[in-house]
């Protein structure tokens, strides 16, 4: 039997599209339906086997008739949406999924609603705020964060392996029930990632560090580059710089949604440049070599960490 | 006709066997002779055809029977030895080379002397006074920096293909002679890379910035990981912190031979992060995107220029 009765996808893009093909090359899902703002991302997903349906109306992709009936405890299936937009507008979705599924004729439904941003704190307290005054059983949310991703864009680039080998994080707070957290990790489980969870805020905070900041710093060394030195960058360069490439719509929402947490880790870097700085100009070359030494081995234990990580394992 | 009678490689790891394997795949040389302290490397060098000859002692391998005679105008083929070791074992192999240059028995040849170092204007003053009391004829020296790499080492991993569509910068000071300069460019660009010239002193100022300040916030990034953050790295901690894996010996030598123009690269960069620390700060999030932007558009551009590089060409 499969995990989810219906899986549905709000923005079909690169991730989005990516999830899909994953989903059903696992056979996820009794079908899986595809809201985009563009038709030819749904036209692209549909051709490429990705959708059932697809639908540029988010109630429309909600009430499509023929999808599975209530909940029920014997068989425990379920229906998950899963937002792949970016992290700015995905507090707007909820609101409108949370909208559509407290009308009288979704009664009975009970919908999963999890998001794939790279920030999870703003988005839960938005979440928070909104359901306040009347929690809803029949939506919960909790947040997700896959961590993978791809230069490329659009569901025509869309990867049925690009989960596989990776951390999916999973963001519950205490107030989340197990089956909901449980659904969520099988479901990034079955896709090939290993599931670890954090609280919201937690994660925030690591990610400032593994990611937000590497994100800024590659953009400042790319932004900062003259014309001129253009020709004597190598493949170094290239490397650490990657990352600059990114979206920058995207990435501005990243860094306004999670600021306190990108503050904290850029100042712990300026220390960190500044002892480095040090160093150089009192020309302790043994600390120098140590530090270099420190880094080598960190970084040679990710590429270690990345071939032993076939098997997959929950922590919490 | 080869352009070179004979090419000597002092040093045969990855760099120095591609070096070989490619002069050998286009025919730039009679004879190709290796100088390594490790007899495993000049065996495998051997072996995999990259060398005629290896020996693990310089005199013996400078003074070989069987290379061609003196350098003739008529036949303007040369001796070119090309040291490929670590930054800061380059000054100690000139030293050697120019002793046994001068001696009697090799009154006549004519030898010019490269080395791919990442720093030149250390090496280069030290070769300044060197030859300050007796300018050499038969024995000369111009520095090179292929900017090229790869995170594998020794000459198993020869990769004849390794400077193609790459930049060779070339670095000759005004007292040096074009016939030698231009020997080197069209060695460099025999290999397929574009060759550009720059007095040693910018080059060590442009690759400050360009090469050995990202290796730095790269091996700052990686050093600085707490374990625990380790399964919350994804692919873009990954080629940011991927020059962090380079060897720490070799780099400490690039650090302490250039350590003014790193200095003034990363007072620059603290300057550039307290202004971007300072926008987020006062949640200015247009300017962030201004930046991230900017950012794209000069990365983006590397991948444009890299794509355009088939042609090559050299400037001065």
């Amino acid at each position: 039997m499969t995990l989810l009765s219906r899986l549905t996808l709000i923005g079909v893009g690169m991730i989005g599209g990516s999830i899909g093909l994953a989903a059903r090359k696992r056979r996820l899902a009794d079908r899986i339906v595809g809201i985009d703002t563009y038709d030819r991302n749904l036209e692209t997903a549909i051709r490429l086997g990705i959708l059932d349906h697809g639908t540029t109306d988010l109630k429309e992709g909600m009430n499509l008739t023929g999808i599975a009936g209530p909940f029920s405890d014997a068989k425990p299936r379920s229906e998950l949406i899963v937002i792949a937009t970016p992290v700015g507008t995905v507090p707007e979705s909820l609101r409108q999924i949370l909208d559509i599924a407290n009308r009288p004729e979704n009664a009975g439904r009970r919908i999963l609603v999890t998001d794939v941003g790279s920030t999870k704190n703003a988005i839960r307290s938005e979440w928070e705020q909104m359901t306040s005054k009347n929690r809803s059983a029949a939506c919960r949310y909790v947040g997700s964060h896959p961590i993978a991703g791809s230069s490329s864009s659009g569901p025509e680039h869309a990867d049925a392996g690009l989960f596989e080998n990776r951390t999916a994080v999973v963001t519950p707070m205490n107030s989340d029930r197990d089956v909901d957290v449980g659904l969520l990790a099988l479901f990034w489980q079955s896709l090939g990632s290993t599931v670890l969870c954090l609280a919201p805020d937690i994660h925030d905070r690591i990610l400032a560090r593994t990611s937000h900041l590497p994100h800024l710093l590659s953009s400042l060394m790319a932004e900062s580059l003259h014309a001129n030195e253009a020709p004597f960058t190598g493949p170094g360069f290239h490397s650490t710089t990657r990352l600059a490439s990114g979206m920058p719509s995207l990435w501005r929402d990243v860094v306004s949604s999670n600021s306190d947490a990108i503050l904290e880790a850029i100042s712990g870097f300026e220390n960190e440049l500044g002892q480095l700085k040090q160093a150089i100009e009192k020309k302790q070359w043994d600390e120098i070599t140590a530090f270099l030494q420190l880094a080598k081995r960190n970084r040679d234990a990710l590429d270690k960490k990345r071939m032993d990580s076939c098997k997959t394992g929950t922590q919490k």
